[in-house]
Formats: structure tokens, sequence, C-alpha cells
């Protein structure tokens, strides 16, 4: 590859200027003349029946304007996602406290809310389960289907139980981790605007326009090509912009169709707590085996997911958990059940991991335990039994490329100093102080693979305008992770355009076609290909322009023409991109391109859950130090350790932010953050009482990045949104453990659990 | 080619609803939060030197906010246009009665109209010259470079004097035209709305968005890609809407980065009439020698256009008339010279025929004296010199394709009983009104040809999302044409998509490149081409995807797949439309493509004029009954026959009423529009001194269309715009003289100077 001008560097962000000084404009920003606001009227209980919903007193509030109901839809009552349980509104039956149930609108934001609060749901209560593995059980009520079971899937290679028995060592543990909330900067929010010709353009926060595309034109009975998505600035994502944004869409298009006027509908933070996407609860029970060389033998897992009331994304989520359960390990007898379970909570879906961090936590916290049985160092167990190149995974793929797993786990022992700590057991004492070091890994399926296949598509829409400047339009979104400068980058390399003539515009559904959602850590591969599908033809034109105008010049063409920092040159001979693309348009060359990138097949067959799963992984290895208070249990992580191999790194800064980010959100998962439901009501739906990590939390970071080639990607990268999340909570709990001597096996590492731990250590005469 | 499933049917107008409904939105009706208005501060003299512009008395107006002028520019105050002698706004001098000098915003359209009242130019009056002869004169007053001359071209092919001296008849005669105005429903608009990154949307009513990018970027100094220019759904253009909504738009724009916030700025019908372009008025004086045989040996034409203050397209549209001077006839010596001549008027520019009207009138009047004096009828006279295909042009193109001159005029002879009125000397006197019967032929070079070749390109975005939906967008404007209903018929056929299900949009200058402008009858050509060069890989996968799906339902592949009305069949096997986009979006197929099609290259030579000046022509034969009063002069179109070869037809019912719309345009401009200037102020810039043909003036029409392929054309199709108005004013004046003997060298044809051809006529013992 030619030396490269603009990828692999620290360029600035794109959108640096507008957030930085305030003038960015979010959902709740957008005005249009004549809006109306719109508020939902929810379920006040875990499960009732609906008899009727009454505006009656909601009549006499100041500025009421209407009532939207089931009753307005345009279109089947049944929100298109995976499956299709989840009406737009709900009929007869509301499955969980906080459901949209009705929505009323407005003159304004406050008479909406009055009035929301003063129409009247007639219910009965029904009976209703919040209890997965009791939804799971025979004689739970009914919530979906005959078993409440929204999705299952299997794993099945070699003999798991059979090598179980046969094994030197095993272990054996059941965990439990809590609900994440994505806790974006920004809530939920959508205005929808009535068009002449009886269509609608939508305007929304949101990680998936096209998910919204899908939504709105079916609750609102017209063809795609009447409704418009555009995705405002968006604040904030994590999963948690994937699919609720549609309902929260077709809501407001509901309301505007109804009064013909544009409608505002935006969360405030308590029914964003209530009512929107978390990442899912989870309980599982892991077994390993491995024979006396410690060499990992067998791997047997069960895992369910709480899934809440409606299925939405737990069958993506989980599938994604079930290839990724048995670890980054070679492991020649695996077998994996897995289970998305209906309650009657808030229902889960996509969170930055997407399954992966829960069964991670469980995984490499026994791999731990493993080691300690086989009387191995946890690093040199985790390296003797690690994926490498050529390696076989639990679904029986092939590691053909772009692997540096190995690697990571290397540097993180080098960097962490853990040969030192191993002197001391990981473990170093103070006062009432104990620090502790622990160790995780982690692959990461990037993309959305075989479940997802369909989806995994992306366009791009590359224009070079006569005075030079370049629009980038694509079908993945900006929400804070770099995406618009990252994907400059790509164009601008492959251009040869100067990185400040490109601008990547957020999605409009009208520009691009369908590319699938911006999850999956996808959207540099995917988006990235998709622009230099689309910017090859223009290049073309630039460089045999470029070559004519050299040569005219009176370059030696029979020299290598080189293409740098927007200049084309031949020795001393230069021209400018600007001055080429002049040329070319002069020449009334094509200057505007439609690209597509579909990824590779996949050959994963969902019997046995073998076959190729996803067409590449990005890795990671963690360690963390923790400091446990051994009077109180308070944990405290001192500094994380990170190595990923994601490929190529477009810009080193952000991918740095990437992963900073990715840990602090995948410790304060582990560490603090805790949603209580009491008898099905949430308890703490707000940032009072549920508590995220802060920057005042935040450990020091130590980041590494091992960039492994992957030649399918857009100059050789994978993507890295979610795999620096994924193995922290683990790292930390194995810190903790080596620390105070306790294995919390839930998450979030609580001060009471690790508490009960030293406690019981105490009890059983273990050292302080 | 395969059976036309939806090209050549009279399909229903696309935006036949919103418009009948009211529903659309034409630029006055856009509103946005916060939104100033802006109005003109005009020059109230024929040419000043501006002094100073002062806003002490606006000040006083409740609303005001702000004075913009030159000084707010934030690029070169040259709007960039063929030439860039028109500033943005005038510094030190305003040149035309009416031109904007600066704007004001406030508050309200009111208030806005108030301050721009209360503003005070301060100025001193300069010499000026409103007469276009005189200003070419040695020693007028100097208005533009050495000879006030803003372009000026030749055509020089054999010896056109020596042959006119040969010749056995010769002919010569001096012609003038007048201003015709747009006459749009809708007046000049544009809104700006500052975005938050610096840049601008820019709504605005438009033939050429492209054109206000242009303009807008250059004001405000911003590159391409911070500019977006929506087209409102635009009421009327005819030229009109060309190349001056870029001013409007600027100064919209200029208003809107001073303040900060969006801007309207909507013209009154008076400021649209005394600053708008309009067409050209023109002098010539045409000599015609013919051989004894009647055979047209040579032509000599000067002709001079009116351009007014500023260059704006004079060079384009005398270029125009240039090439088609000498008429639709083989005449093997033709000298040409033309100029456009600078005065202190408001700036002539495009009119729907652009500079061919004018000349046409000159030249077919004296083609029909040219026979008088050869002794022969004028349709035979006509059909012995005409061009056939083989024929080499004026400036020497042969004409080697989709030439039905021949056979039009030969449709108007028959249909108008030709024949018949011939044995009368095509006169029917009945009491005090004479009936007259009068011929013309014309052709028109398609697109822009080689005067603007570098514009002669177009793209087009065809998606077609996963419902079967589709969207079209396209560079060139629906402005009451029909666009977006041919331009659909064109994509539906090319991809076998229900008429139904496709929309094409007002143009958005983001969604495809510079698409040059909607003139010269280019629209379905360029777009068209543009249109089926997208579809083209679409409609391969589409096709193929059909062809496995009919295979798979055990269809016999041998056999031929049709491909009509939405479905393709193979025998009674049978997928739709829907079924096989659905099937392609399972497949993971590209269904989203840019368009782009260049026209192809011109062979002219300014030097000489000789040269392929257009890459294809449309032709017309019209003929004109009319009754004159014979003791007034006031005359009546009673009846216009018209023939036209604009290749295939798209829409048959659309066509008819572009002929009949060109027609009554043509007759208005030829029997009443007329603009009076009186020093240099213009005395009646408004629809009741300012007299155009209403539905109640409209003759009677017979419309023939004669489809002569063009291979190069979508589905063959050439272009109509403006075909159908260029013949009408001299088939009218040819018919004015059978009827009342007037041969009357000036249009309009008003009844004073009818009547006084039959003074004279009379004075000289002519019968009544």
């Amino acid at each position: 590859m030619e030396k490269l001008s603009f990828v692999g560097k620290s360029l600035p962000r794109k959108d640096a200027e507008i957030k930085a000084t305030g003038k960015a404009l979010y959902s709740a920003d957008l005005d249009f003349p004549g809006m109306l606001h719109a508020a939902a009227v929810r379920n006040p209980r875990p499960r009732i029946k609906i008899n009727g919903v009454s505006d009656a007193a909601a009549k006499k509030i100041a500025g009421y304007r209407a009532l939207v109901t089931y009753k307005d839809l345009r279109g089947p009552n049944k929100w298109p996602l995976v499956d299709t349980d989840y009406p737009f509104l709900p009929e007869g039956e509301a499955r969980f406290e906080g459901e949209t149930v009705a929505l009323v609108v407005a003159d304004s934001h406050r008479a909406a809310r009055a009035a929301a609060a003063a129409v009247e749901i007639k219910y009965k209560e029904l009976p209703f389960e919040t209890d997965p593995l009791k939804s799971l059980e025979k004689g739970a009520v009914k919530l979906y289907g005959q078993d409440n079971v929204f999705s299952k899937f299997f794993i099945k290679k070699g003999d798991a139980r059979k090598a179980l028995a046969e094994a030197a060592y095993t272990v054996e543990g059941e965990f439990t981790t809590n609900y994440q909330v994505h806790a974006y900067l920004e809530t939920q929010g959508a205005i929808a605007v009535p068009q002449p010709d009886g269509g609608l353009v939508v305007y929304t926060t949101t990680q998936c326009p096209f998910y919204v595309l899908d939504a709105v034109a079916a609750a609102c009975g017209l063809p795609y090509n009447k409704v418009k998505i555009i995705q405002t600035v968006t604040g904030g994502g994590f999963g948690g912009k994937e699919d609720v944004p549609a309902l929260v869409a077709s809501h407001a298009a509901l309301c505007a169709l109804k009064t013909g006027r544009p409608v505002r509908l935006i969360y405030d933070r308590t029914e964003d707590f209530r009512s929107m996407s978390k990442r899912h609860p989870s309980w599982s029970r892991v077994t390993y085996g491995a024979d006396k060389n410690g060499r990992i033998t067998s791997c047997v897992v069960k895992y369910v997911l709480d899934a809440g009331a409606y299925s939405t994304l737990s069958p993506i989520v989980l599938w994604r958990g079930t290839v990724h359960a048995a670890g980054p390990y070679e492991i020649d007898n695996v077998l994996i059940e897995t289970y998305a379970a209906a309650t009657n909570k808030v229902p889960a879906g996509a969170f930055r991991g997407f399954g992966q961090p829960q069964i991670s936590f469980a995984q490499e916290s026994l791999i731990d335990e493993l080691a300690a049985k086989a009387g191995r160092d946890p690093m040199d167990f985790r390296l003797h039994n690690l994926l490498d190149p050529g390696d076989i995974t639990a679904t029986g793929q092939e590691l053909t490329s772009s692997c540096g797993l190995r690697e990571l786990v290397e540097a993180v022992r080098e960097k962490s100093g853990w040969d030192k700590w191993a002197e001391n057991g990981f473990r170093r004492v103070e006062g009432n102080k104990a620090r502790g070091l622990g160790v995780s890994a982690a692959y990461y399926g990037v993309g959305l693979g075989a479940k997802g296949r369909y989806l995994d598509r992306a366009g791009a829409l590359v224009n070079i305008y006569k005075d030079a400047s370049v629009t980038v339009n694509v079908g993945n979104t900006e929400m804070g992770q770099g995406a618009l400068t990252v994907l400059a980058q790509i164009a601008a390399e492959t251009l040869n355009a100067p990185y400040g003539s490109v601008r990547v515009e957020e999605v409009d559904s009208t520009k691009v076609p369908d590319s699938g959602p911006t999850v999956a850590s996808r959207t540099t591969l995917m988006s990235g290909n998709a622009i230099i599908e689309a910017a090859k033809p223009i290049r073309d034109n630039l460089f045999k322009t470029a070559l004519d105008m050299l040569k005219a010049k009176g370059a030696d063409i029979a020299g290598m023409m080189e293409a740098s920092e927007g200049v084309f040159s031949i020795a001393d001979h230069k021209v400018t991109f600007g001055e080429v693309v002049k040329e070319c348009w002069n020449r009334r060359l094509k200057m505007c391109e439609e690209g597509w990138y579909a990824a590779p097949r996949t050959t994963y067959d969902m019997k046995d859950g073998q076959g190729d799963a996803y067409v590449t992984y990005s890795y990671s290895a963690d360690v963390a130090e923790v400091e446990v208070d051994l009077e109180t249990g308070v944990l405290r992580v001192v500094k994380l350790w990170g190595a990923f191999d994601v490929g190529k790194i477009i810009n080193p800064r952000l991918a740095e932010g990437q992963a900073q980010g990715g840990m602090l959100q995948g410790m304060s998962w582990a560490v603090y953050e805790n949603l209580v439901y009491r008898n099905g009501i949430m308890a703490n739906p707000n940032f009072t009482d549920y508590v995220i990590a802060t920057t005042a939390d935040k450990p020091e970071y130590d980041i590494t990045f091992i960039e492994k080639d992957y030649e399918d990607g857009p100059y050789k990268a994978k993507g890295m949104g979610e795999v620096p999340l994924i193995g922290v909570a683990a790292a930390v709990a194995n810190a903790v453990k080596a620390a105070s001597g306790a294995r919390v096996t839930s998450v979030p590492l609580l001060p009471e659990k690790i508490w009960k731990g030293l406690e019981e250590r105490k009890a059983a005469g273990g050292k302080k």
C-alpha cells in the first residue's frame, strides 16, 4: 500500500467546533412553525389489561389538542423488528411499567405533560413475572409463546460432557449481572413534520435511521419514498439508540398525521429510564475442564438473558453472546445453550458489547479459577490456550487472518508489570487497603455476522463539487464516536483530497440506501468500504486526469505518479487536487458516485452453531489494578491496561478516546451501576439514585494498539467500538479476587458483595 | 425496442394533486422559526453614481434589523455568470432603474418594505443610453468595454454577398421585436437559513439550482459543500428563473449571514417586472436571395439584441439566435453577424426560445416575401428549400438523424386546408373582418450546444427502497412543464417499476451533481438519459433476479422473459416488481445508483461559425389563421396548427399541453405584449398596463406530433419545451399580411401597426 496521507493520523474531529461551541442542534433544539408537543401516557403497573383510555380530564387543560392511541395507526400494530410482538401502541395489554399506552398532543411541552398526567387508563392488573429463571419454569405466567422464550441458541462442538468427565481440572460457577442504563447525555426524541404530499419528514436522535424508516412507514401506512428520516446530531447512543428511536419516532409521526402539524416528542430522563432499552441482566452457569497440561478441553455454558416484556433485539444480542460464550480460546469440546426469557420489565436491547460482557465476566472469572486449579499463572494459562491465527473457534471457524490476541496479552503483561506482581500473588497491602491485579481476554465478531447477514451492507454517496469541496453521505451515524471524522479520513485518503475539504453529513435516509444499523462496531468497516467503493471510479477519473495534466506540464509519465496530501506529482511537476477537480469538471467526468458494500457471506448453521459466525474479529486483553478497602469492601479501580487489535487505526486519538470510553463504561457497569426493580416497578429511574462512573472515578489508562491488518477492511481496519468494554468486568473481578480473596460472581461488584467475600474468607481463616 | 409500458402514455401528472388542492408549498409559503424578512432598495433612475446609502430613517421603523450592502459580501463582488460584470450589489454605479442597490432586513414583510422605502440612496445621475443601435454607435455613452458589445458572433459559409449579387430574386427587411415578460404566476423568492456549521440552506423558486449554488457560494465565501440549494415548488419559469434566482438567493443569503437568522426575500410583481430578466428586444436586417428555380442561395443577417445593463445570459441567447438565424433551410451561402448591445435598461436574459423567436419572426416573414417574389406558394417554397435528413445547415452541420421537418410542413398544409385557402390567396373577407392564413417553419437545437458544452451534463440518483417504492432525484427542475412526470415515466420504463411507485423529487443540490440549467429543452434528454444511466445496473440486478425467480417457479428460461407493466414473466409464470425487489434486497444487491450523462461533443468553431452546433434539433411547422378588423387593425388569432418533431413523445397529454402553452405564449408575444420604457424608466411594470394573452384570447389549436426517433435520446426523445413558441409570430405575421396586405415588421403586431399598413395599402389603391 502506498504511503498514507490522512489515514492513521490524529486529525481533528469534524464535529468538534459545533459541539464545543454549543451550535450543534440536537433533537430538542429543533423547532418548526406551528409545531405541537407530544407526551406519553404510561402504564403505571407491571402488567395490565387495558379497558380504556379516557382524556376527559385532559380536555380541560389549555392547549390540549388530541389523544393518540393504537386506533390511530394506519398500518398493522406490529413494530417491525426481529420479531413483531411489540405493538406500536398496546391494545389489550400493557406488559411493563412505563410502557407507552397512549400519547397526547398539546400546544406546549408543559401542557402535553399535564395532559398526559390527566389521561386516565382504565385497567385491571394481571399476574406478572420479573424473574427470568422463574419465567422459564413450567407453570410460570404465560408471557410469550408456550415457554416464555423469545429466542434460544445452541453450539455443539465435539463432546463437551465427555471431555469434562475426563478432565484433570474442572471449575464451575454461576454468575449474574444486572442492567446497565445507556446514560446517553441526550434522551430520546423525535420531530415529525407532515409534508404536502401526505408524507413525513422525521428528525430524530438515532443510531439506526433505517430502523426508524421501517417503523414510521409501517405505523403510518406510507410507502418508503414518502418518508424521509434525518438523523439529528446525536448525543450518545451506546446501543440505546438502536431500536427504540424507531418507536419514539413512530409515536411522533402518528401524532403529526393525526394533527396535521409538526409534532415534537422529547423524553425526560425518568421516562427514558423507565421505558427505554437497557443492557440485559443475565444469569449463567459456566463449566470448564482442562487436561493435566493446562490445556482447556471442555466448556459447557448455560446462559439466560432477562429480555423484559418484548423480544426487541434479544435474539441478536443472545446470539452474539452465544457465539463468544466459551471465550477466546481454542477448545475442542463446547456445549452452549442460551435463552432470552420474557419478564414483565423494561425490554432489554442493544448495549455496547451486545450480550458479550455478561458472559465474558462469567467465563473469564472462571478461567482464573481454572488456572488456579491447574496451578498456573492466569496470564500463562491464557497464553497457553488462546486463539492464534489458524486456530478454530467454538463455532468451528478457522481464524484465517488478523488475529493479534497473543501479542495483546503479552503487551498488557509487560506494561502492567505482571510478572513483578506475580511475586506477591498479585496482591499488595497497605494499611486497610489491598491492591490486586487481574487479567482478562476477549474477542469480538465485527459486524452483524450470520444472524444479521441480510442487514450487513452499506451505501455511501461521494460527491465532489466544482470547487473541489467534497461531501460524503453514509447510512451509519455519528453518535459521538467519531464516525464523521474517521470516514472523512477514509474518503480523503481514497480521493487524495485535502482532509479539510471533506465533509461527512449526518444520515439522510433519502441519500443512501438502507445501510443497516450503526452497531456491532461495523461503521468504519462497512461505511468505510462503501465510501471506497463510491470513490474508486471518481479516483480513477482524478488520477487519469492528473496524469494528463502532469504530462502536459512536461512530466515524464513513465515515472511513477505520487498522490499525497492532496497533491499529485511526478518528480518536480505538481498539480493540486483542486486543479485536477476543475479539469475533471471541464471534461465533464463523473464526480459523484453511489457506493455499496456487502459483507462477505458467513456459513454459520443455527442448528448446531457451527460455521463462520463473523467475517472477522477484534481482540482485547485487559489488566486491572484495583484497591479494595478491607474493612468496607469499597472498591476503586486504580488503573486499566488495555491492549486492542482492531486492525488498522484510522485516527489514533479517536481510537484512544473510544478505548478509554469503553473501558470506563465497562468499569462503571462492573463496579457501580445498579438498577433496582421492586415488585415490577423501577425504583431508581434517575441519576440521583442510579450511580454511574464519572470522570472523578476514572482510572488511569494505559492503552496499546496492535494493528493486525484486515485485508477486507478499509485501509485494513476492523471495528473498535465495543471490544474495549467487554473484558473490563472480568479483569476487575479477577483483581478483586487477588486483592481480597473474594470471588464476586455478581455484577456490579458492590461493596456489600466484596465485604461478604471478605467476611467469608475471614471466617475461613484467610489472611487479611 | 421492447414494447413500452409507461413511455408514450398520457399518465397523470405526479404533481397534479398537491397543485390542484393548494397543498404545494411555494417559496412564499415557507416559514422558519425566527425568520426575518428582506426587501430590496432599488435604483430610482436609469444610471447613477452611488455616493452612499443611509438607513437613518429606516432605523425609526419598528422591527427594522439591518442594512445589507456590497460591504457585507464575503467574496468578490462578481456574480459568476457567463461574464462577471454584474455585481451582487452595486458599489460605485447602478445601471438600470429598479436595480437592487441594497437590502433591508426586518421582522415582518411589511416592516421590511417600509424600511426599504425609507432608505436613502445618495446619488448623482449619469448619462445613459436606452437604444441598442445608438449604443453601438461611435461616441455612445460607454457602458461596457470599448464598444458596448457584450458579445458578438459570426457565421460565414460560402460567399453570401456574391451569391446575393447573382440571385434572381432578393428580399431585404428590417424587423424589430419588443420585450417579453415571463409572467410566471410566482414571483421571485428565496429563503436562506443559516446552519450550525456556518453554512446555509437556501430554498428558492428556480430553474437552475446549480446557478444558485454558484452564486450563493461566491457571495458568501462558502465552500460548495456547506451550501445546500433546495428548489421549492416552482410556479413557472420560462427562462425567467434561469439566472436571476441566483441573485435573489444570494441577497437572501447575505441577509441571513448578517443577521444569523433565516431570511425570506419575496418580490412583489412590480419589482419583479422592474428588475428581473426579459426576452431581449431585437433589431435585425435580413436579406435573402434565391435563384430562378426558387432555391434559396444566400442569406445575410445582421442581428442586434438589446441586452440591457449587464451581460447575464446574452452571449448564450445571442449565439443560439445566430446559429438559427438563416432559418431551417439548406442555403449554401450564409453570412451572419450578431451583437448583444449594452443599454441602461433591465438586463434581458433567457426566455423560452432563447434568441430564436425574434430572428425567426424576421426571417420567416421574409421567406414569405421571397416566395412571393419567386411567384411561389409559401408552403411549396418552404418544401423546396427546407432541411431534410442529410442536408447541411448554415453552420455546416450535416443532419444525420431525426429530422421530420418536411412531414411537419406537409401535415400543417393538409390539416389547415392550405390548398383550399390558396384558391383565395389565403384571404377570406366577411364584412369588416378579413381572415388570412400564414405559415412558418423552424428548427431548434436541443440542449446547450457548443456554446454551453461544459454545462451539458446531468446527474440522477435512482433509489429503490425495500418496499419497492422508488425515488428519483435529478438536477433539472419541474416548473410546471411536467418534468417530474415525464422523468418518472422514463424511470418506470427502465426499471419495469409500476408508474405509481416512482417519485421524482424537486432538486436538492446535495443529491446530484451540477446538472446544468433547466433550459434549452434539455431536461427530458439530459436528465432522462442520466436516469437511464443510473437505472441500468439496477435493472440488470432486477432482471437477473427475476429470471432466477421465474426459473425457481419452473419457468423455461430458454424462453424469452417479458418485462411489462411492472411484471416479469415467462409464459404463465410471473413475478411482480415488488417481489423481485424484495429478493434483490435479500441478496443484498445494489438498488441505488448515481447516473451521469454528458452530451456528445460538438465541433463548432466560434471563429467562422462552422461545425456541429447542437447534437440534435427539434422542428416545427406552424399555420396561423387570423382575423383582422379592417377598420381598426385589431387582430385576433383564430386558430393555430402546429406540427412538431420532438422525437418520441413520452407523455402525449403533457406534450399537447407544452405545445399549447408554447403557442399561446408565442402568440401573446406576437400580438399583445408591449413593455414600455420612457426615458429609461419602465412605464407599465404590472399586469394592468402590460397585457398578456389570457385563456379568453386563446386560439383553437390543432397539434400534430411527428415522432422521429433520436437514437441518443431517452426512449428516442429529443426536447420540446421551446420549439412550439418559435414560429408562431412569423406565422401570425404572414397570416396578417394575407388577411390585410400589411407586412408588419415589428412585434407586437399592435392594431395601430396593422392599421397603418391597411392605410398605406388603401393609399396605394389596394383592395379592402
